[in-house]
């Protein structure tokens, strides 16, 4: 039995340059102001770490509360910019028939809710689906436990998982995790850095994967 | 005698991002919604030709007129998204340690006036140095028409410029001139990108490069 477990922004939704965006001008606003690519790299590992890491190269201690309000400055800004979420093509299609298949799957998200519940809306997640979020573990990606916590629920061994992302974070922690994962570009990563940072395989997105699905041996 | 020749956006100044996720809204509103991560690769090529791009993926025919009104509406949500403009690191000094070397350099961009004038400023540049702009030419890039023309009005040989872009547009615009050409990570495209689309070296950004100018042999 084996089962997929998917990263949600960039990979099944298109979020991640509204994301930047938003990051970019909270921090320059609470006087960090960081190149966006810097940002990009970093987008899909928890806001915690990020705003953290941002502020040690900034040369800036930075307090809980402060780390606490750019977060929350960010996430203003970035229901702003997007207030509508957009499957990325073929997401729905694929969750669809995963669902149809009974091949399991499941999200796992450094994301947090209520802020990921218009993405899940947008892509017709219904409430069975196993969703694992930043709330639901202590430590987000790079770290392996979203991942081990999304496998746990779906009831599979870690050797028999997926993992589909298209962040470096993603193919590190799924690496950490002991998991197989494929890289997509659709979070606006090159296929050489994928490759890299561990896929074993990259798609331009989650059409093309569910396209090649028989190349993954489900 | 040697030359650089700077492209602007992503490269001088931290404007990519803004320019994707206006690029996106822009083609939105005009019914032709596309993933965020197609935009980034794009950016850098004339508007005109990327317009027309995303109008023949999306399967639908655009009037001269649409892709104007397009362009203006990109440009509008622009200068909202991004008021005032970031020179990247090291941008300003590199250009002021060139005037005082006197090492012959100029700015080859696919933007346009009065557009580019707050980027211009926000770098310190001044009205004595060589700005090739998309209305002195026919084509942009990946044309080598801009860096053509700023070649020429620099007084160089083409053997002696190298080009200095984050894009693989610039890339190769550069291979077309005939120019070596040295990318920089600062538009958010990753090094092996830049290297295969022909860099013969890769810095982090403009500060790096200014850091290692000898390994140019200017």
């Amino acid at each position: 039995m084996r089962a997929l477990i998917f990263d949600l922004d960039g990979t099944l939704i298109d979020t991640v340059y509204a994301h930047v965006f938003a990051w970019q001008q909270a921090l320059a606003e609470a006087g960090m102001p960081i190149e966006g690519w810097r940002i990009h790299r970093r987008i899909g590992m928890s806001g915690g770490l990020f705003t953290r890491a941002v502020a040690r190269e900034a040369g800036r201690p930075l307090s809980d509360a402060e780390a606490e309000s750019i977060q929350q400055r960010h996430g203003a800004l970035f229901r702003k910019l997007l207030p509508e979420r957009r499957p990325l093509p073929g997401a729905v299609d694929l969750l669809a028939f995963l669902r149809a298949e009974g091949i399991r799957h499941g999200i796992a998200t450094s994301g947090r809710r209520p802020e990921i519940d218009v993405s899940l809306d947008a892509l017709g997640v219904t409430g069975d689906m196993v969703v694992v979020d930043r709330g639901d573990v202590l430590r987000a990606k790079p770290e392996p436990d979203l991942f081990l916590a999304c496998q746990e629920r779906l009831g599979v061994e870690i050797r028999d998982c997926y993992v589909v992302g298209d962040a470096v974070w993603d193919l590190l922690a799924a690496r950490r995790a002991g998991m197989l994962s494929v890289g997509v570009l659709t979070g606006g990563y090159g296929e050489d850095e994928l490759l890299g940072a561990g896929a074993f395989r990259v798609y331009r997105g989650v059409d093309e994967l569910h396209a090649s699905i028989d190349e993954l041996g489900l």
